[in-house]
């Protein structure tokens, strides 16, 4: 068995508490470093979590020697600038979703990372989960015979306007938190959209605090979904086809994981998707395994970001 | 007590059983003729239900002088042609949906309806239930607070290629069918959307077999909804307000009839909602109510229609 992954945390985010859970879990991660622009709070976290090194800086944690897979839970509008930092420094990284909203920011990422030979990826945890594998496995064998239309919502009460989430400096809003989950599983399961619609409804703050959106695939194939952060608590998937109906009641947190097909229900197993992500990740870096989600997916999802922003913005249907 | 008003039945399509069954259950609705282009049609149909005047042409239906109310069940193409006709021979009309999917067409009928002193009424049937007038007075009263996100689905397997929904020279289609239900409750609830988005699935016939809508009711309140001939059974709306969601499982046909609040029940009474309705229109011919649907509503039903089927052809949104 190979050597475990030497894992480094930039952020003390609340994320975090679910990567390092997942990391316990796993014989092949170790999360050897913490970083905060604050020493004594790295420290403290350090402490309370058994992490080794502690950093007073995101500089100090990218010098860090022992560091080979830098996890970044920065807020959106830092994901790159730290990822493309953190690739220079010869780290691989995994980045939390969604990775930015500028095609040509992700773009720019994904070339440091080949230029220096290290792996990037996009964190959408659910991904890894058996429960997404089986619903994508379903469709495309045709147990809903030819897909035609999904219908996804994702959704709950934010109401701290200070949260990170509300700022529009920080890059927040419910379409980056919560519709990029919406757009990722309508992706997995129809493709790439060829064009999209989308309207927003603008919270105090400046960010989008609700989206809606049409996507359409092709082929008469579309997807739509809505999301926000002033509704009330909703998740949730479907994909209707020419014969039947696949429901994912919980697809984003995988909690009580099954699959519902045409109202009968088919039991997925129930993995830590944490757990499964840095696994997979660490493979990957030790070369064992291809990363799940790549370059091409990265910017499959930061296309239909920037095109329904756009689409937002300019009333018009965007083309992809 | 009125004198009970007399009907005459414009076609002998198979939605005439649910406004006979309708009418059995109303002491001031009596149906008392029927016309087919077949002679032979209509005297076995008149026979088969117990009504009186058997027309072997539409044009005899309308100098039917004992007829006080022609309820108009031909294809969708033929609804306002053949509204005008009986409105200009003296008839009240009731008009089965969608009126058409031409604004310009459903004015000249209202104003054929003003112009003769008729009442003319869309024969959106759910309209008249209370599972209808119950959610609508409980998103009116704040049971879910305020309303932001609107989310409705219709669809059937409709596998006969020659059905007249089929048909394009007959203005078939799912968004007229079925859709027009999805815009009527959507409506209903938000009032007239400012901006809509559409994208339609053709089918061979070269109607729309599925269509996908998004509709901005402006102040931050949007719907979607999808609808189609080439899905399984689905129905359902749901009102996302910011405090709660309301459900309506069964919003059109409105079997097992209740409501439910952020999950809980609500039950409403069982009523026949043709039978409401032949009683709403009656009573209307009779001066002793108002009809439930009216212009302004007939006006913005085929304003959405009208601007949708805009939108799937142009690729833009249509703003109304």
């Amino acid at each position: 068995m190979s050597e475990p992954v030497r894992w480094g945390l930039l952020s003390t985010a609340r994320i975090n508490e679910a990567i390092l859970q997942g990391a316990r879990q796993s014989e092949s991660t170790n999360v050897v470093a913490v970083a905060s622009r604050d020493q004594g709070r790295a420290d403290g976290y350090a402490r309370e979590h058994g992490i080794d090194h502690a950093h007073g800086s995101y500089e100090a944690l990218l010098a860090d020697d022992d560091v080979e897979v830098v996890y970044n839970s920065l807020p959106n509008s830092l994901h790159v600038e730290w990822s493309i930092r953190a690739l220079e420094a010869g780290k691989h990284v995994l980045c939390e979703k969604p990775m930015d909203r500028r095609v040509e920011v992700v773009e720019r990422a994904f070339d440091t990372a080949e230029r220096e030979g290290r792996l990037l990826m996009e964190a959408f945890m659910y991904r890894h989960h058996p429960q997404t594998h089986r619903a994508a496995q379903l469709v495309r064998e045709g147990a809903i015979g030819e897909l035609r239309q999904l219908r996804s919502l994702f959704s709950f009460t934010l109401a701290d306007d200070a949260d990170v989430r509300m700022l529009p400096e920080l890059d927040g809003g419910a379409l980056m938190d919560l519709g990029c989950y919406c757009i990722s599983m309508q992706r997995l399961l129809a493709g790439e959209p060829e064009l999209v619609f989308g309207r927003q409804r603008t919270s105090s703050t400046g960010v989008d605090a609700g989206f809606v959106a049409l996507l359409d695939f092709g082929g008469g194939l579309f997807g739509e979904f809505h999301c926000g952060f002033d509704l009330p608590e909703g998740n949730g998937l479907e994909a209707i086809g020419s014969t039947g109906r696949l429901v994912v009641p919980d697809p984003v947190r995988c909690r009580d994981p099954h699959v519902e097909v045409d109202g009968e229900r088919i039991d997925v197993e129930d993995i830590d998707r944490y757990f499964l992500q840095v696994e997979n990740f660490g493979a990957a870096v030790r070369g064992e395994a291809e990363p799940l989600l790549g370059r091409a997916d990265a910017l499959g999802q930061v296309r239909v970001i920037e095109a329904l922003y756009r689409s937002a913005a300019s009333g018009a249907a965007v083309s992809l």
